[in-house]
């Protein structure tokens, strides 16, 4: 099952009738829970879910973008949008979230079908969906390779298998399928090599221990859960291998946002000699953006903060900020690991 | 009100009799949803109390460990205890964490006057308390110096006040009254020059959020919660002006433990040149510990990290590791500073 995926004959919708053709996700709210699927024939539904974080992760939001364009044009047939109606439908999807170019890019790649007509833009559509899982593979075995030449390919630099950190969700959840940093993490398992993820709760919205737990768990991996500010001082203390990690936009310089809480592990795995290595498809990388200080970071509601899993935490009246990336500076990047290549951007490789 | 004090004529125990005297704490796993004290005559009940935080900073567990002492001798004469009984009830306060030094300090300090009985043990034991208060105004006054030192004793270089960050709660619910880093902020804002604090949430026990928040809320304080993964990007931001915290123990070389999450703040203000500023009694350095290497670190209940007020955050069967404290380089720490001096720790100088 995709994470996401355009399904025809599905029921969903206002009226439970079977429509044409629908989103389908898997609801990552509900997880580590429920596995719960939702059935989207609404352009504002599914602009809806892309908000609440239902589906999130850069690459999902590529796919979202891509599919959210079809549902648009399904809808203006079905309902009877004139241009312009289409046209305000296209951009909320491509508004829905300020950060990540990937849901831009989705967007666009298929928004420049629209003239080719429904059936076009279904392929285009379908075909975004296929090549990011195609692409989820090649970086995994990319990126796996990447960590046997950096961390000693045989078995006497790291005898009993690697130890990996991760932040956030960059696995199947946050894709279509597979995963891009957690895809890398599936490979060294699937070599043999994995000794032990340490996986980042990720506060304010615990995707490291709802999401990135529950793929850990379902992949066989032994996995340990960690609050945010531990993974640096495990990376000092000699525990961890490789920082592994996924990138919501990366600057043409190298620069990298992704989750807040990224930074201080590149920080600490710079000064333990540890590689941190963000694997992201091409599609992340956005050429326009000179550098981290032109990435728009997106500011997310305080009460994410100031409540846990629903409970108040801070007194009545208390204010935060909740920044929802941060930016981790090329010269702490060891390499930036695509489908089609791999950068070494903390020696001045530029992947822009 | 102190945060823990020895009242006499307190009712409290088992029968609801008054006592000659007990140990009162504000229990500070009910803050900051209600101001509770509880009432504590029983030594393995003060015991049980700072196992699960409700006193918890490293000088009010040195207090703690004082008043635990005489706690011991005041039960041992009321129930007949041998010595051997008294002893053991000693060395179970003096256990009940390991990472603290204040802990073992404030138990060794008052156990050196039990062959002078119960008076003197009660003179010691409100000494530790008192001059736990006029140390941390000191201590306030002297950070407040340092900061405008630091960062520009005129209105030139901070126009508006200083930002300052700061880790966990080293408020006054972690001493006896003023507190140690949040001391030097409340000195800080009676001289109008506060402009804000960030207040790290400090996952896994949000000691932070429901604390330090408390607090900053009750001085008046401009304020904002963020998660701990945040921290480091807003000081590369440029929206920190110094980073305070306090320290559960100073190594003789200057390394400092403190709560789980300091570490990555120290790197970010090293790289951003933001001054980190330790702010802990002499009480915490620890002559006998070499350095950071030495300190032992508590690892907790996992289950603080895999559940909130009782809800699984993690899937069934999740593992998680919860190191309860982290340890900064000295050549990260700006200055360290006590009630007797200021200790340019990243230059060099040695505390112990």
């Amino acid at each position: 099952m995709r994470t996401i995926d355009w399904v025809v004959g599905a029921v969903g919708g206002a009226d439970g009738q079977p429509s044409p053709g629908a989103v389908v996700i898997v609801d990552q709210t509900a997880l580590p829970h429920e596995v719960r699927h939702l059935t989207l024939t609404d352009v504002d539904d599914l602009v809806g879910a892309v908000r609440r974080l239902a589906v999130r992760g850069a690459p999902a939001l590529g796919a979202a973008g891509a599919v959210g364009v079809l549902l648009a044009v399904q809808q203006a047939r079905d309902e009877g949008w004139d241009d312009a109606t289409l046209h305000d439908a296209v951009a909320r999807v491509r508004a829905a979230r300020p950060t990540a170019v990937n849901l831009a890019w989705g967007v666009d790649r298929v928004a420049a079908r629209l003239p080719d007509g429904l059936a076009a833009v279904e392929a285009e559509a379908r075909a975004v969906l296929a090549e990011d899982v195609t692409a989820n593979r090649a970086m995994a075995e990319r990126g796996a390779d990447l960590l046997d030449a950096l961390c000693g390919r045989d078995d006497q630099a790291t005898p009993s298998g690697l130890r990996v950190h991760t932040h956030c969700n960059a696995g199947a959840l946050a894709c279509v399928e597979v995963g891009t940093a957690l895809g890398v993490v599936r490979a060294v398992h699937s070599r043999g090599r994995l000794a032990r993820v340490y996986a980042d709760e990720t506060r304010p919205l615990l995707q490291g221990a709802r999401l990135t737990a529950w793929e850990l768990a379902e992949m066989g991996a032994d996995y340990r859960v960690v609050v945010d500010g531990a993974g640096p001082s495990l990376i000092a203390r000699g525990l961890v291998d490789a920082v592994v990690v996924g990138a919501d936009r990366i600057a043409a310089n190298g620069d990298v946002a992704n989750k807040i809480g990224t930074y201080p592990l590149a920080l600490a795995a710079a000064r333990a000699g540890v590689p941190f290595v963000v694997a992201a498809p091409e599609s992340t990388v956005d050429p326009a953006t000179p550098d981290g200080g032109s990435i728009e970071i997106e500011d997310r509601d305080p009460d994410e903060v100031l409540t846990f899993a629903g409970h108040a935490v801070a007194p009545p009246g208390a204010r935060a900020v909740n920044p929802a990336f941060d930016v981790t500076p090329a010269d702490l990047v060891t390499a930036i690991v695509t489908e089609a290549r791999v950068v070494c951007t903390a020696q001045g490789d530029r992947p822009g």
